[in-house]
């Protein structure tokens, strides 16, 4: 049995290939989300990857922010909560807590065996976003991809005070203008980052094992801030970024199962 | 006697001197605040105003967010909140709640009998302040005293649905790039800064006269859409910026008062 999971998110587009529930057998990303030919490309991309075509698939499940522009297209649609919780116990069966930081908002989510029992989640807001960083990183003219090995190199520490990302910024400029280190500004704004998603993590309550998933789960420069923050190990994988599809990939199987049945 | 009240905000400088306690001598607003020369240059303009000197002063009284940079000028700091409910009582005998919208924060204060009861405050997120309209005025090319005149020629309501600065700024680039019009965008981002401003107020519990300050208050755009959110007629007058500087000349009268007899 194959399965398609599919995450459109808001600033980019994961695909998962699942076979039997269990193997992941393809994936893909494309950097564009919801409202952009990303998921349409990401979906093409997956089946490539593994020499599949949709008559392939014994089920599509489709999530995230903009999983209802694929109707039609996916079998089924489902939030993207619920498969955050079960892409986060696939991959660590010990997963309490969801730490997800995606590229427009930020989600706590608190999971007992597998399922999700809490969550916060900061959607109205840029601070501690993807988007605090990528507004960073054009003000410090940096790659965000650079952020984790610049910040790692820092050897003092600042504070940035604000969590506001126009406040934020403006406390870059001035550092940027006192002649501070990009290092140690960088450093500063990842515990900056740290710091607002701690107050969500402590709204949930904070119960090891804790995993780190989405885009900016990729710097570890956040990741470690955070550890910080919270005196607690966070874990993550080059697989968190694909969580949400992931869940969705297997929140799909359970739905071919049942389609065999009836 | 003479006094002065001096109230240092983040983004401007202002200064009122009143003689016995009831009559504007002089005014002053330099455009920048803490940190700079503007408060400085602000009782130096004052005083000329007046032709008076530092010596003429009975007593000095500093507020705002930058009041403790003039220890050894003024002879007391007092908390803006404070200063705003008293000013406003003087300009406004029958007013119960003041809405200030300054450059950074956004107050919103219950009066009783001319003294302050319950407030609360926005301060560490830029929503609603006079910085959105800064960012967005930038994004939009125009400057920010015309935002008032070009809403008021929107013909067509459209919806900025973004509290958050960051992310309705990309509202209004989306706009933008759509061909919408400037001044039907403009009259959205003001009714977007009601929208945030209006959960304050009713936080505090609206009770008329309702008098609005600060320096967005000079902008009947803002005002507008906050008395169609707020369904509430709203006083403001081109004193309301000094507002916070009154309230501090006050007080200092009633410190020269008790000094004159010790
Ligand atoms: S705190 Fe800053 S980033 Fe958050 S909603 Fe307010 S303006 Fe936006």
């Amino acid at each position: 049995i194959y399965t398609l999971g599919i995450d459109v998110g808001s600033t980019a587009s994961k695909c998962i290939m699942l076979k039997d529930g269990k193997e992941i057998v393809s994936k893909s990303l494309v950097s564009v989300g919801t409202g952009t030919s990303g998921p349409q490309r990401a979906i093409e991309e997956v089946l490539k990857n593994a020499g599949k075509t949709r008559e392939d698939m014994d089920y599509t499940l489709a999530t995230g922010y903009g999983r209802n522009s694929l109707e039609g297209i996916a079998d089924k649609q489902m939030s993207e909560l619920s498969c955050h919780a079960k892409g986060a116990f696939f991959l660590f069966p010990k997963v309490h807590t969801v730490i997800d930081i995606g590229g427009q908002d930020v989600k706590v989510l608190k999971i007992e065996n597998g399922a999700m029992v809490n969550f916060q989640m900061n959607d109205k807001c840029a601070a501690g976003t993807g988007r605090f960083l990528d507004v960073m990183a054009r003000v410090l003219e940096v790659n965000i991809e650079d952020l984790e090995k610049l910040s790692a190199e820092s050897t003092k520490r600042i504070g940035i005070s604000s969590t506001c990302t126009v406040f934020a910024e403006s406390e870059v400029i001035s550092q940027l203008a006192q002649g501070t280190d990009k290092r140690d500004i960088i450093a500063g704004i990842h515990r900056a980052i740290a710091g607002r998603v701690a107050g969500l993590v402590h709204r949930v309550g904070l119960v090891p094992d804790v995993v780190m998933t989405g885009g900016v789960a990729q710097n570890h420069g956040v990741v470690k801030a955070l550890e910080e923050q919270l005196s607690c190990e966070i874990k993550t994988s080059p697989l968190t970024q694909y969580n949400g599809a992931l869940g969705a990939a297997l929140f799909a199987y359970q739905g071919a199962l049942k389609h065999a049945k009836a």
